[in-house]
C-alpha cells in the first residue's frame, strides 16, 4: 500500500523558510544538504534516492509555480497532482489540478501504485494532516536556529500522535521519519 | 572544561508545554519518558544518568518554585543557582540566587568543576543562548504535535548555528544533542 510522505527541510526551531532580509530568504541554508546539481553522498544520497523513487508527486501552487512546474517532470515522468481551487487545465500532460485535498491524495496514491507519494509544500501538508490523509512525515532537521520565518507547524487545536520510525544522521542534517497515528 | 547543557523535552512542533485545557497542561505527555519514580530503562536511563551526573544545576524561578526548590537538593547535593532579580536569600544552603545570566552560568560552571552544568527552564535557556553562555542543547523530542502551548524557541533576530553531536533513540523519545557554535 502506498504511503503519502511529506519530505521537508526544517530548522531546529521549526522554520521551513526565513524572512526576506535573510540571504535567499533562509531557504538556501535549509537546503544546503540537497540543493546541488548532483546526488549527495552517503545518507543524504539515500534520502535523495527515496524521494526520487516515489510514484507520484503532490504539491501546492506555492511550491510548483516558483519551480515552473518542474517543466512538467519532477522525476521520471511520474504524475504530478497540484492542489488548486481555481485552475483545472494544465499545459503539461503529467500535471493535473485537483481542488480537494482528500481527492488529491487519493488520486496520487492510485497513480503511484505500490510506490509512495512525495508530498511537497507546507500548505498541502497541513491540509492533508488535518484531513488525516498524510501518512508519514520525513523531516530533514537542519542544525540552525533561524529565529524568524515561516513555520512548518502552525497553532492547531488538534493533538496528533506520531510514531518515530527512523532517524538517520546525514552530513549537516538529521533525517527523522514519523508515521502519523490516525 | 565544564559544559552548560540545556536538557529539555519538546514536542515535534516545538512546544515545551501545552495549554491549561490539556490534561496536565500537556506537560505529562512530554515527560512520560522520564516522570517515573525510578530510572527508566535503556537509552532513556543513559540520559537520566547523564542529567544526574552533572555538577551543578541552573534554573529559573518558574521552574524551581513549582518544584519547591527540589527541597534544596536536585541530586547528590550539587549546588543550585537560580536566576532572580529580586531574591537574594535562600532557605536552603545549596541554593543561591544570581541576578545576571552570565554570572549565573559562570558561578555554576565554577561550582561544577569538571562536570557539566544542568540547565533547567526555558527562560534561563533563552537568556543564556542570547548571551552566548549556553554550550549545548539536549532535546528530548516527543513524537507528538501538541498544537498549542509554550514554545521552546521564540521569534529571534539572531540566527544561531549549531552542530549536531549525538542522536539517541530512546523508547518514545529521540534525544538530539547539539553544540552551540559561538
Amino acid at each position: 500500500m502506498a504511503s503519502t510522505v511529506l519530505y521537508m527541510s526544517v530548522s531546529l526551531d521549526g522554520f521551513i523558510e526565513g524572512t526576506p532580509d535573510m540571504p535567499d530568504h533562509g531557504f538556501g541554508r535549509l537546503h544546503e544538504w540537497v540543493f546541488r546539481d548532483e546526488r549527495p553522498q552517503g545518507i543524504n544520497g539515500q534520502i535523495w534516492d527515496e524521494m526520487l523513487s516515489t510514484g507520484a508527486v503532490v504539491a501546492g501552487r506555492g511550491t510548483v509555480e516558483p519551480a515552473n512546474y518542474w517543466n512538467g517532470d519532477h522525476h521520471d515522468g511520474v504524475p504530478i497532482f497540484i492542489l488548486s481551487r481555481t485552475r483545472t487545465e494544465s499545459e503539461y500532460p503529467d500535471v493535473a489540478f485537483v481542488d480537494d485535498v482528500v481527492d488529491l491524495m487519493t488520486r496520487a496514491e492510485e497513480a503511484a501504485g505500490d510506490k509512495n507519494v512525495l508530498v511537497h509544500g507546507v500548505t498541502v501538508a497541513r491540509l492533508a494532516l488535518a484531513a488525516a490523509v498524510l501518512d508519514e512525515i520525513e523531516l530533514h532537521v537542519i542544525p540552525v536556529l533561524l529565529g524568524r520565518g515561516r513555520r512548518l507547524f502552525v497553532e492547531n487545536d488538534e493533538q496528533i500522535e506520531l510514531e518515530r520510525t527512523r532517524v538517520l544522521e546525514g552530513e549537516g542534517v538529521t533525517h527523522a521519519r514519523y508515521r502519523v497515528i490516525k
